[in-house]
This record gives structure tokens, sequence and C-alpha cells, in this order.
């Protein structure tokens, strides 16, 4: 590909971040309001912890899914802002002394060094809750099917069969050695999940049958993994202020990572493969498919 | 009425209460399997703080409301189920050091006594996805929007604005001394939204129109407040092995109470007088009823 096009294609993706990161933000904004009560100090710790920070990868590939669907975009910004809702509550919690007891997440104090151990496992919940409350309200879809199945997807890629399934095989994997497959396993759990259920949105919202959700998935499981490489080079040899939050606890903790399983070397040729695995999965689709292309390209090219 | 009646009805509700608990213990047993991996401990917790316990209070209101509309008992049941998740993860985050620090629940060791710190927030969190996976599941109702409408409510009361609000008014209290319309409203979010929705979910599952559940919403709140003044007489005067937990703890922390408030005569007196509300509130309806009227008058007559 041609240096311009790369170069367009990534001017593009940063403009659409940018946009998806406002977007999200005003959403979380309206939902978290100011009120007048006992409660307040709960709305903002949970406005700390979900407005303002992250990459927001998961609802950019939810609007980069919904493209290929013409998707109405305030919809498809709506079950975002439900995924980085849920998202938000598992780092709120992960952050937490009893599990990783971190300091520093998205370049901000924990919500527990904030306001406090207590708050930080209310505001927590309660992102959790909203996640739901926002994927079953009628401005979110008019088909009552549709949300039914959101909702469903979403609880099962966020309950012990995923997200909160990896989190504690991860508990668990400490002092272990893990292969790579358990590892791969541990990933596509902890992470991988929502990153799937954040392009599988797309397809629920479009009604697409299953058997025709398969390139999609796989683009979604190729990229899951990939970040999760990308994330393993950061916190092997990244600047922690790039990163926004400590790096190197993993080999600190003695965990075993793609990094340390694999070397360095390996480990970004396996996260370029799983990246042009991704986009091969797209073959079928014209331009409507570059934004999730180069959510792809760009990936494994990131510093945080 | 007449004594025996007041015996018979005693019986029959003794006889509901053992029949839903096992119904709701095999639920989750169902829901919670054993699996053969890192998540074998998860699904351990969660069965400890699930299976087993408690007073299955907000089921049982759920069976006693969906009599009056004849809906099929496994499907409330199912409701039943996620709402007791719900209830459950509360009180597995509460009872975290950070919250009460609570070492004994329904007479056992609370989860993070037993499991571990991490392990507790972890297995709170899971109960949690797992009530809205129950929930949008069809084999709770085969109506898409009797679903999409039971989540839609059941994330209401459990986030910001039901109970994770009243947990947070709750820990704002501390140290200061609320007045009775400040506790009222303080209950009526921590405990009360979630057992007005275990009778809501019966009218939304027969689709009952808003304005016709006026009467069933009343219930709920008298019998929750009801239940709430109950609580406060057991942990001012209760017997620690009948409660299964510690009691005269809201005294140590110089919590007021409806009983620090009232009194224990008036509080009594109280509880009475919302529970002849509550059952004024089911006039219309004939045996069908007899469930919730029972619920209602023996709610305020127990030691645990």
């Amino acid at each position: 590909m041609p240096v311009e096009t790369i170069d367009r294609a990534a001017e593009e993706l940063n403009a659409e971040t940018a946009r998806v990161g406002r977007d999200i933000d005003r959403l979380f904004g309206e939902l978290l309001p100011t009120v007048a009560d006992g409660r307040d100090r709960l709305f903002e710790a949970m406005r700390h912890a979900a407005i303002g920070g992250g990459k927001r990868l998961r609802p950019l590939l939810t609007i980069g899914a919904s493209r290929l669907f013409a998707i109405d975009r305030e919809r498809a910004l709506r079950v975002g802002a439900a995924i980085e809702a849920i998202h938000v509550y598992s780092l709120i919690h992960d952050d937490l002394p009893c599990m990783d007891n971190a300091d520093l997440r998205r370049g901000r104090a924990t919500v527990h060094k904030a306001f406090g151990e207590a708050v930080a496992v209310l505001a927590g919940d309660s992102l959790h809750a909203l996640a739901f409350e926002i994927l079953a309200d009628p401005l979110t879809h008019e088909d009552p099917w549709v949300r039914s199945d959101l909702v469903l997807e979403l609880a099962a890629a966020a309950g012990p069969s995923g997200m909160a399934g990896g989190q504690m095989m991860d508990l668990v994997a400490e002092g272990q050695t893990l292969d790579l497959s358990a590892i791969t396993r541990l990933q596509q759990l902890k992470t991988g999940a929502l990153i799937e259920y954040s392009v599988e949105a797309a397809c629920i919202m479009t009604k697409l049958p299953g058997e025709a959700r398969t390139p999609y998935r796989g683009y979604a499981r190729n990229i899951g993994l990939a970040f999760q490489i990308a994330d393993d080079l950061i916190d092997h040899s990244g600047d922690e202020t790039a990163a926004g939050k400590r790096t190197g606890k993993d080999a600190d903790a003695g965990k075993a990572t793609f990094v340390s399983l694999l070397g360095e070397e390996r480990a970004r040729q396996q996260a370029n493969f799983l990246v042009e695995q991704a986009i091969e999965h797209l073959s079928d689709h014209g331009d409507e498919a570059n934004l999730l292309r180069s959510i792809a390209r760009f990936a494994i090219e990131r510093d945080h």
C-alpha cells in the first residue's frame, strides 16, 4: 500500500477515534447526572472512571462494524457506551487492592485511590447495571428481540463464561507457568469475549443470522489476540507516561505473557499475522470496512 | 381471623417458602456448573453464596405475585432466581472488608472469608451478570418485549437509582444523624427497589399496563418498609444464632434506624400498620392473593 494511503488511513482513524471518544463522553455525561443527595459521590466516581479516558477501542469496533450494515450511528454509540461501561467497571474492580492494587489508570488516580475502596466497589457495580439499562432501553433499538439478544450476549461475555471467568483464571494462574494454549484461552475469556461482542453487537443489531457472522467473529477474535500481544509488548518494554499505568507488572508478578513465552520478535510477528488474518476476513466488503481494517492495522502500532 | 385459620396460613406459607427455597437451589445448581478449569473456584464461591441459604423472600414475592395472574410457575421461578442473584451479589460485596467487613452471613462464612477477597469481588460480579443472562433468555419468557422490560426494570432497581444508590447513601450516612424521612428514602432505594421489583416483575410478565400496577406497587412498598423495620428490630434485640449474622451492628456503628428513631414499641406499631396497608392493596383479589397476604402478615413475626 502506498505511503500516502497509509498516512490518510491513519489520519482518518485518529479523527474517528477522537470523535467516538467525544461521543462516548457526551453519552456518559447524560447518563451520569449530578444529583443533590448522598449518591452524588457515587456518580462522581462513575464519571471519574468513565469520562475522558481510554482508547475507546470497544465502542470504536462497534462503530466500525455498524458501518458494514449501515446501522444508525447514534444507536451503535449507545451499544458502544454499554460495552464501555462493562469495560470500565471491570477496570475499577481489577484495580482494587485485593486484585491488582493499582494506583494509576489512564494517567489518573484509580477510583479507590481517589474515592476509597467502598465507593470503588459500588461505582463498578453501578456501571455494570447501567450497561444493561442502556441496552434494554427502546432508544437503543426499536426491536425488542434485538434488545433482548444484545443483553443476553453481553451478559454471557461479561460473566463467568467470559470476562469474569478469564479474570478468575488469571488469579489462579499467579505462581503457575501457563503454556501458550492456556494463555490464549485465558485471554480469549478475559479480554477477547468483550472485544468479540463489540463486533458481534452490530451483527445482532442488523439481525444477521448466526452462520453469516463467522467472518466478523473471526475478525474480532484475531483483533482481540493481536491487541493482547500489543498490550504485553507495551507492558514488557513500554513507557509508563504513554501507557498511563504502571508497566512491567506482569514480569514483576512472574506471570507468563505472549512476550515471555514467544520472545519479543516472535510476539511481534504473531501480532502481524493476526492482523493480516483479521483483514482477510473482511475481503467481501468494500470501503465500508475501511474503519475496521484501519483499527486492525494500527492495533499493534500503538504505544499505549 | 380465627386462630386455626392463622395457623393454617402459617403452615401453608412455611411449606411454600421451603418449596421455593428448594426450587431456587435447583435452578442455581443448574446455572452454576462444576467446570474443569481455573474458573472452578469461582463457580464454587457463587454456589457457596447462592445455594442453600436465605429466606428467599424476593423469589417468594415473585411467586406470590405470579399467582395473581396465573403465570407459569417455572418462569416466575427463573425471574425469582435472577432477582436472588442480584440480592446475593449485593450481600457478597456488602460483606467485603471495605464495606461491612462481615465474617458471617446466613450462618456460614462470608465469601471473602471462605475464598478470599478477590474471588468474592469476582463472584459478586459474576452473579450480577448471571441475573441479566437469565432474564434475557427465551426460556424465561417467549415475548421479547417482556424480557427486555424485565431487564430494563431490574437494571434500574439494582443500579445507582436503586440498590447501589441506597448503599452509597448508607455509606455517606455513617457518622451522620438521619431523620425518619431520610432513613425511609435510603431504605426505599437500598432494599425497597429490589423488593418492589420482585412484585412488579409479575406485572411485567403479564403485560399489565402501568396504571393498573398501582396497588401491587403499593403492596410492595409497604412490605419493603415493614421488612426493614423487622430487620432493625432483629438487629436491635435479636439473637445471632437465629439471625445467622452478627446483630447490634447498626447501634455499634452509631447508625440511625427505624428502631433508634421511633423506639421499639412505635417501630412495631408502624410495621403492623404497614402490613395492614399492604393487605388492603390486595382487596380486589380472592384466594389467589393468599400467599402475598401471608407473606405480609408473617413478615414482621420472624426472628431472622
